[in-house]
């Protein structure tokens, strides 16, 4: 059916409609009083979000073009540092750093598992001339729906003393309690499609006292990601380059929405959102790809045996209009993933696991219980 | 009044309501069909705009960041390069290619004024041995309204044979004819505000062969805008990184536009819309900044002299919604500019004239012959 496509993937997410009306609002100017009165609502608001006093910047570039800003404006060729690898956005914090000349050591996990603390302990602590200047790791792994321990990371990190905590937040900010100032987080990346419940687009990067510091001393070359000018143009409410001014205007609504949820109640939905799908996809006998220990809110990965990954996934698309992930690199045709991240509500995990056993049901799956994964995610939502 | 601004500054330029609601739809997943196959059009009509069979890359990115982009995937620190400088965005290529640690040799003129080719000619003859890798210019320099003479400068870069061209087109591209084949010009970098129609998010990049020859040896570390990743992408229809689908789909709805049109017609209104600006500025004895040669068909600079430039911005924006820009830099207080590119009929500057004229009155102005812009507006349309 047209116009009936509902999206499960991690990002883009769902947008709501005021949030696309705003986005389609004639633009204006970006050098007049009125785009700077919605820069300052924008940077207060950002700024709640990330539960931080630290500057938090928008750029216009994808979620890898504001990692990339985290990096080049805090370290210089040859820096030794560690990079947390278990998934697609892992190796790609690692390839970043390769590309711009860093000393790159890798702590990797099996895709599906969390990163090893201990082993960021270990290193961390060996390093007594304190030749690591950051360690830099996913929040939450999008290829595989796996939650990073970023908090106990983050102690050694202090522990350490030296180097910087840099953080892809890109699914997890918004979805995930991310204390930036309570934990001490130096650098945090995020994307606007996420979350963030806009459209893709706009990058935030926020920097702590301590990372521009290190900005001072760090000599990778930079211009257009070179955050000093967008701190310099946010004090007042400006962008030193034209910015999306109808995603600015879209994430002003969006934000606004954010605010009247609460902090705590995001958070909370995010958690009974990635609960009620785990519990539904364990009734329908499907194994998920993360443990629960390890599970992100904002994605769950389904790692199904006994039928396709990618017959589901055209089934779902096909006869439910649900977009859902495939999996990434090596785990394509092996995975799917859902994503519940932004606005998603309660309903939408219903619709998604009522297709799911619809879907099963068509394919013939054979350990199917009926109804098990739609009682399972009721449950959950009974208790919470 | 409310919702009434009319927006005619050099960016962002009005959008059609057809590209707004475009804007406005759900998105969609990027790694999809759906959006290869709009990827497919949009890339094929891009370069139908550029006049071009080279490669056109699409950026999430401001101007800058396609400028940028521009410069670090075709070039090594310490490259000498000739920049030209008559404006603000000729300044920002110096301070973009110093960054970057390339030796940059400017070539400079007076704002208002257009560079002056021979010097171009002198520069690359006396380069014997070959030392200049670029020369790169600003084909119209927004901040004053001048069309540097390109294909003048490019016939000397082609003589000299081993320099590549690369160009700022942001406020020419689809406002002023730039054979991008025909003329043999490298590597071309614009913005999706202005002659596009869309709403700023957007970079564009050309790249020639000879520029992708450059690519293989050019040693400036580069992730986030490495042209490599994208050209791999766009072969097959897709984005290295997520691209603002929600822009991608506008792009779609305004590219058609221009097509509807046709090039011809497009670069013709353009003209158009320049002399009955600049007719109607004279007749109301309004110095004009730049001279007729070196007028840039996208934006008219006015110095006015016996009333203040941001008397005359601020009533026409407070009493007739139009909003026109300022001068920037050391020209702020000394000059408006109007901009007439993209979405700009020729009713639009009669509305702008009149509005001017009643501004002036409004202010005092002595040296006004009352509805005389308007009569030199409507005797360049009657003629054309």
């Amino acid at each position: 059916m047209d116009n009936k496509l509902m999206l499960m993937i991690p990002g883009p997410t769902p947008v709501p409609e005021q949030v696309l009306l705003a986005l389609a609002k004639h633009p204006i100017g970006h050098r007049t009083g009125d785009f700077s009165a919605i820069m300052a609502e924008v940077t207060q608001n950002l700024k709640w979000l990330h539960q931080t006093e630290n500057d938090v910047l928008v750029l216009t570039a994808s979620g890898t073009g504001a990692m990339e800003a985290g990096i080049i404006n805090f370290l210089s060729p040859g820096d030794r540092v560690l990079v947390g690898c278990n998934g697609k956005f892992g190796d790609r914090w690692a390839d970043l750093c390769a590309a711009f000349g860093l000393d790159v050591d890798k702590i990797t996990a099996e895709w599906g598992k969390a990163l090893d603390t201990e082993q960021f302990r270990e290193k961390l602590t060996a390093d007594t001339d304190k030749k690591i200047k950051a360690v830099i790791i996913t929040h939450s792994e999008t290829s595989t729906g796996v939650l990073n321990d970023l908090e106990t990371i983050n102690r050694h990190v202090k522990e350490h003393g030296e180097a910087l905590m840099i953080v892809d937040a890109v699914t997890s900010l918004g979805a995930v309690n991310l204390p930036i100032d309570a934990w001490g987080i130096d650098v945090v990346a995020s994307g606007s499609q996420k979350g963030y419940m806009i459209p893709p687009g706009l990058g935030f990067v926020s920097v702590s006292p301590k990372a521009w510091e290190a900005y001072k001393t760090a000599k990778l070359p930079r211009f257009y990601l070179d955050l000093g000018l967008y701190k310099k143009a946010a004090a007042k409410n400006s962008n030193p380059f034209t910015p999306p001014v109808n995603l600015v205007i879209a994430l002003q609504a969006a934000l606004r929405m954010m605010q009247a949820e609460g902090l705590e109640s995001i958070f909370a939905r995010h958690q009974r959102l990635m609960r009620a799908t785990r519990e539904a996809i364990k009734a329908l006998s499907l194994p998920l790809f993360a443990s629960d220990e390890a599970a992100s809110p904002a994605i769950t990965a389904v790692a199904p045996v006994s039928v396709e990954s990618e017959q589901i996934r055209a089934v779902m698309r096909k006869r439910f209009d649900i977009a859902l992930a495939g999996g990434q690199d090596h785990l394509k045709g092996k995975i799917f993933r859902i994503g519940h991240l932004g606005f998603v509500s309660d309903r939408d995990i219903l619709s998604a696991i009522g297709s799911l056993e619809a879907t099963l049901q068509e394919l013939g799956y054979e350990s199917l219980t009926p109804g098990a994964g739609i009682a399972a995610a009721a449950r959950v939502f009974a208790q919470s």
